[in-house]
């Protein structure tokens, strides 16, 4: 018998909540017998979406949450005054063990905020980060961290988003030894700025060194060189907004190049299957889901503008993630890594002191 | 009559040199009749592909030069032991004044190194930048920069590359008064590290408050939201090399749902024209041409794997550099800027003595 599993959604979060919340929960519990939800939020407007709901029925409990954080709430204010808000007792759910995850499409600074502030750091993280995966031309997917979560970060948060992507990456997309990357200027050992080096050098001298594959450029991450590739959250979201803009454009521009003659409209019948088919595979819908590693609790950010198919996507990722383990496979790996870095600094320290 | 210029051809840089770089010359001396090249390479190699110019007779002059400077050569190698290179001449050519410009293919990190010790920087500017423009949504051009010259910058130093994105987006684009945003993670006001913060508050304070737009973010590059976006190096670099690999990966996959099924070979016969008008708008190959700013003396950089349509691009991007002037409007106009900031900042300590 599968484990029951138990997700707080946030209903109150995101451009079109709670609609899509619960649609997004109702595709879910359509095919996943396991799950339950608790459902945080004003229960009068849930009420009214759940009698649309056609798989919902007996899986949710609903906790009435009229207060809410706004989308452009500061985090300060979002921990100060949203004590009672949808997305913090949600997340309060976690840490008091009455849900397993929790699921927000809201403010991703106020949430970033608050679960930092209730759940807490795991054991041996300096710092959360948020992880995502991305679309590549090897049709799995990239593992990519962080997305904006810590502007400026040093080496050694660096090597610990390593880690942590890695342990991501075994739960999420079960690779065994996920190879890792460090986004940077070029290939070459010399590039880079110091905690770029650093972290290399850390990684190569870690029980990680098999799975480290070295640095990877902007066009690697689409080309899918490397299963999980880390970098600092400024260069992380500006990365991952570039991938968005630039297929917006693309896609812009191929729907200019339809319209207009009326061959084009015709070449656009005769294309539009081709077209939905290889839209599919680069569907951002399907990668939805961002998780916030490193904390005492799984906490599973959603695009703030997600329809139902979006969001149901980021609740299969948190689902996914709470049954394999992600917490448990990161913490013994971060130990484990730690451990190996001195061992194989106290090694070179003896051997240099044989030598004196 | 049109004043003649004289442009440097570095032969040797790039994959397919010195092959489309003399092709690429031809095409501009087809339409450009006021162009003279001086090419620097292997007269045997270059003498053969002259065979087969159409319209170069009498406008080019060879200066034979074996060496060149290779790929994957060290920058500090390059500039060491390639004082007979062809990339290296074509450089002295615009010391001496012999040429007006020049344009290489060749190797970034070396063309950066030579042209620096060689030509040295403008007065004012502090780190010379690579600039450059990208396709955006409204059929303009977004002036871009710094591509990776500079890994690491402060506020004065990301200043300076908005004058000059400024100053390159007046001369090559046309546009009188270019909006400049700084690339960030957010638009709010308190988002991203000291540099970025710093820069803003610089640009609010000088006399190009008017064209400081704020913040951007990674998307708005292809939205066109301002004319000009700055940002430091390593962020610009991955930027850019990952709109490369985000265009690479959806033409990719567009490539493959047109494969398959009859279906789908029909579509793209009728689908075509659409798709290769759709391309046309932002073929990279118009893109190309990037200036490395902030040298006394005007530098193009292609890129290496540039065809001939491509190169004959960054040879006029050069072309129009030179005839707008580009370097007395930086010149000028950092000046002018360092200026309003010295006087409102004296503005202020004044005011501040005299409430005191």
């Amino acid at each position: 018998m599968t484990k029951k599993i138990t997700v707080a959604l946030d209903c109150m979060g995101g451009d079109r909540a709670p609609q899509i919340v619960i649609e997004g929960a109702d595709r879910i519990a359509e095919t996943n017998l396991s799950a339950h939800f608790l459902l945080f939020g004003d229960s009068k407007k849930i009420t009214k979406i759940l009698n649309h709901a056609r798989y919902l029925k007996g899986r949710y409990t609903i906790i009435d949450t009229p207060d809410f954080i706004s989308g452009d709430e500061k985090p300060s204010n979002a921990v100060r005054r949203g004590t009672n808000s949808s997305m913090r007792l949600a997340i309060d759910a976690v840490k008091d063990g009455r849900a397993d995850v929790v699921v927000s499409a809201g403010n991703t600074g106020a949430l970033m905020a608050i679960a930092k502030i209730v759940l807490r750091s795991l054991p041996s993280i300096d710092r959360p980060a948020m992880v995502t995966c991305i679309p590549n031309k090897k049709q799995t997917a990239t593992v990519f961290l962080d997305m904006g979560a810590n502007i400026e970060c040093g080496a050694e948060v660096l090597f610990q988003f390593a880690v942590m992507g890695s342990a991501f990456a075994r739960a999420l997309l079960k690779i065994p030894n996920p190879t890792i990357g460090i986004l940077n200027i070029g290939s070459e050992e010399l590039k880079g700025h110091d905690a770029v080096k650093n972290a290399a050098a850390m990684l190569r001298n870690s029980d990680f060194s098999d799975q480290f594959y070295g640095y990877v450029e902007g066009d690697d991450l689409a080309k899918g060189i490397v299963d999980v590739v880390v970098t600092d959250g400024f260069t992380g979201n500006i990365a991952l907004k570039t991938i968005e803009g630039t297929a917006k454009l693309i896609s812009d521009v191929l729907k200019d190049g339809f319209t207009g003659s009326l061959w084009a409209k015709i070449g656009y019948v005769f294309a539009s299957s081709s077209l939905s088919r290889a839209k599919k595979r680069i569907d951002p819908r399907l990668y939805n889901g961002a998780m916030l590693v490193g904390l005492n609790g799984v906490v599973v950010k959603s695009h703030g503008s997600a329809d139902s198919v979006s969001f149901a996507n980021a609740i299969k990722v948190a689902i996914s993630l709470v049954e394999n383990k992600i917490n448990e496979k990161i913490i013994k790996e971060v130990k484990s890594a730690a451990d190996s870095i001195r061992a194989t600094t106290a090694a070179q320290n003896s051997e240099i002191q044989e030598q004196q």
